[in-house]
């Protein structure tokens, strides 16, 4: 006879790359549906007042640091998640690493980083997820993506060929997984969207959030549920999203 | 004096094209959101079950015999619902062709009918509201594409051809119209749906409902309402719907 | 017994709008090649230019009179090369209609008439030439686009739907017809081109041409003669062409 | 003073990657056109039986060991030609790692080396020779694409998001480059080619020879040398190669 009781396991959300506005929101979002928000970044403290504000309005949320890049860290993520939280109903992953560089001037070693950052991690994340929800036959795994994953353009070398290489994964993956019940769509974030980082960097920008010209996450996360919600009739492999005043 | 009053005017939703399981299951969603669905066809009889069923269930409804590809019916249509009805909120252009043909057989007027009936008509129609809605600064117009639209293939020559134009008329009124606060966007449906066509002429593929491997009218339904309800900071002007185990 | 003889038919080229300096310059490439380059316009007298020049060259040509948008006629073109000249070994659809407008001001006579000459005359010379070159297993049509058939943008709904279309065809027929021998392609031409309109409407932009900033027909005529002379194991379905210094 | 003197510079074409058919008949091909052809494969002594052919045929060529993934050897490799040989007038990147392999059983090793070798050495070739080609204001950079560059299917994530990056990284440095005289661009060889490979491994395909079912790479060679003698006002950023009866 055993005197302790494991707590039940409840569906679990992982956004990997929880630092921005974007997958804090998502991560709101998914617990306000009553999942488990698992949301991640390199370093966990930061992670904190998110967990806490997730809390506060009556969801749950672990944080957990892990290095996207690292495949230890993301499988032993997976696997912990898995066993203290629950199965991972949906995975967002939500990196990226828009450092423009003209092709003359780039190193080797930021071209590697950019890609190692944007997309091997979405392919390790979305192994991981994958493997337990094709045993499940269930689930939704969903990739940030950016207009640079469709077009190519000047000084964007490093930051296309990532976010391409992850349009192909969630493209290959979708309709690998598609026949197996698993929802894989690619998410085109066009646009500025409302973070301190653009309030900070591009101030002129960050004016046009009194017209509606930046993205609000709040309004990216609602997409993110709508797609997870899709009956499996009717699936969205791919949506793009932007200002009504954006030039696109 | 006059003693009888005008009748309130209510937002409206134009379905042109509402003869198929689609256009009527979106009329029915944009009429259970509280607009009047104003839905057409060619001949005005065969819409009154449609009505019919929306007013029995609580919303309101018009049913107009227009022919699409007429200019003058379109502009009287448009011209009749702002009136008697009211401002246009919503345009929802619905009408396929969907007939293939190897390229040496097809005749130059199947051809041109194909092209009239699945990009001229959505033109006119776009054309016309465009009109009013860009006057009142406000509205969303949806076109119905399909796959078709994004890539030829053998034996669909006039089908492709109609369909691109579709596409290329919805991204070009995306671009002039996202800055003036109009939502123009492109739904690719990529599937057969459940309709009383593939029931009678594809039973094996009709066969599929019963693990979800055709399109639910009801769920497009819900994507176009969603893409209406965007908030404008993150409009999708391109989203795909196709059932899980749809190759493609 | 007769007295007469018939001249030996010789294999022929026919460029469909050979108006401008594009079609001329393929006209003249092709005939260089040893084909006789038929070429027509909607008046024959301004085609007789052409004819002296490809004639004073060496080469041989046929001009005709002919609507690329009826039937009738373009039926009775190909059928009269086909008798008097030789067999079509190439057809080059070059007739474009690039005029910009607004959605909200475009008539419905100007969006049908674009697509007539653009898209509508390329079907039908298309089918024609189809049907003569499938019955011998051999032939190449080629088929001049423009970037306007890869994206829509704002003020040129109608171009681009014309441009969409054709594109469509293209790949349809290439689909349908690559594996009964016929070598279908599309030209993506990006830029503009050394043509008497550039210099008098836009004389800014033909400065370009004394550093290589606007495309030369004869090098344009290259690439279709390359596409054409491109063995059957190694084809291209698609190229485009544009200035150097071409923002794309 | 000195008695021996150096041999004059000649222009270069550097073919990273001249180990399969295709990197072969490519140097043959600028061989014959007067450039000293530089091939490169991680071992040199299959490089000999080239090299062989090439002075046999009256060219010039130099084979070099060279480990396409790694930085300080790209680095030494394009400096040594342009010191001994001469300015390296075309450089095409040929290296592919076409491994399918389910999304749930790819490694990260294998998902990581098909990434480096088919893009990142792309990149590391093409930023080296961008560097001194700018500084001349002339030059051509050739990448060998697949359709897997176009879109991601089922097993192929690894190659598909290698290819899609290495387009990125072609379309990327045709817009910064293009407009300093640099003529950068992609070619999607889309079909089996008539390799030893496929003679072993595919024999069925192999079989199509017979009848110009798979690619010569005597004619892919052909299509980049038409690349590289473009003129600069009609320059083709991205081509296709498929045999006539592919499907595609």
């Amino acid at each position: 006879m055993t005197l302790h009781t494991e707590p039940p396991l409840r569906p679990a959300a992982l956004i990997v790359g929880a630092g921005d506005a974007t997958g804090g929101a998502i991560a709101k979002r998914f617990a306000r549906e009553g999942l488990v928000a698992c949301v991640t970044r390199r370093s966990a403290d930061k992670l904190a007042p998110l967990v806490d504000e997730i809390t506060r309005l009556g969801g749950q949320a672990r944080g957990f640091a892990s290095d996207a890049r690292k495949e230890d860290e993301v499988v032993a993520l997976v696997e912990t998640i898995e066993r203290e939280v629950g199965p991972i109903e949906v995975m967002v992953f939500n990196i990226g690493a828009n450092v423009p560089c003209s092709i003359l001037d780039e190193t080797a070693r930021k071209y590697f980083k950019i890609w190692e950052m944007a997309c091997f991690g979405g392919f390790l994340a979305g192994r991981e997820v994958a493997r337990r929800m094709v045993a499940r036959g269930r689930g939704t795994i969903l990739f940030t993506g950016a207009t640079a994953g469709l077009r190519g353009s000047a000084n964007f070398a490093a930051f296309a060929g990532a976010k391409h290489a992850l349009r192909a994964l969630a493209q290959s993956m979708a309709r690998e997984l598609g026949p197996k019940n698993i929802h894989v769509a690619h998410v085109v974030v066009d646009g500025a969207i409302d973070t301190d980082f653009i309030r900070e960097s591009f101030p002129e920008r960050y004016a046009l959030k009194d017209q509606d010209g930046i993205l609000n996450p709040d309004h990216i996360a609602d997409n993110y549920w709508h797609l997870h919600a899709q009956p499996r009739d009717a699936w969205t492999h791919e949506l793009d999203l932007r200002p009504w005043m954006e030039r696109w």
